[in-house]
């Protein structure tokens, strides 16, 4: 299972449009067959909205990347922020 | 309920020394009663190891960060990262 953080510093008064947006993006990214969790979180100072998902494996993060609403859905987001989106993947340590 | 992510870029060859200190946070932690979940990742590209944690409340957290093992562990992982950990608090955003 492979979880992506996606944090975003959103532009001052873009907040609700980036979320219609986002909003979009979850609700079909759901629909994918790898896609175990898609959500967005605010951090509590206010000043990011970050995506945080979870996938099957690398196969449907590909899958994921080449879709429609991906790729239609997240050069516009890229319009509301400050910078670029910050997007790292991980994989659990077991302890 | 609070989401914290905890991202630490680990020096070079102090992976393991991290690590070993990580586990015993971890596993003290998730003792609290506040505590929902308190796991580490590794970034897919090796660079970063963090946390992501689940507390109950603001109130869990505070107790936590008042804990013995968060305040004598937490300054020794400081000395294993390059620069300082960068923490977020997140609530999760209802669609």
């Amino acid at each position: 299972m492979i979880k992506i953080i996606a944090k975003n510093y959103v532009k001052k008064d873009k907040k609700e449009d980036f979320l219609k947006l986002a909003k979009e993006l979850i609700l079909e990214s759901r629909k994918e067959g790898g896609c175990i969790a898609y959500d967005i979180y605010e951090s509590t100072d206010g000043k990011c909205l970050t995506f945080i998902e979870e996938w099957r494996d690398e196969e449907a993060i590909k899958s994921h990347n080449n879709s429609t609403h991906f790729t239609t859905i997240v050069p516009k987001l890229g319009e509301f922020i400050d910078g670029e989106m910050d997007v790292a993947l991980y994989k659990k340590i077991d302890l």
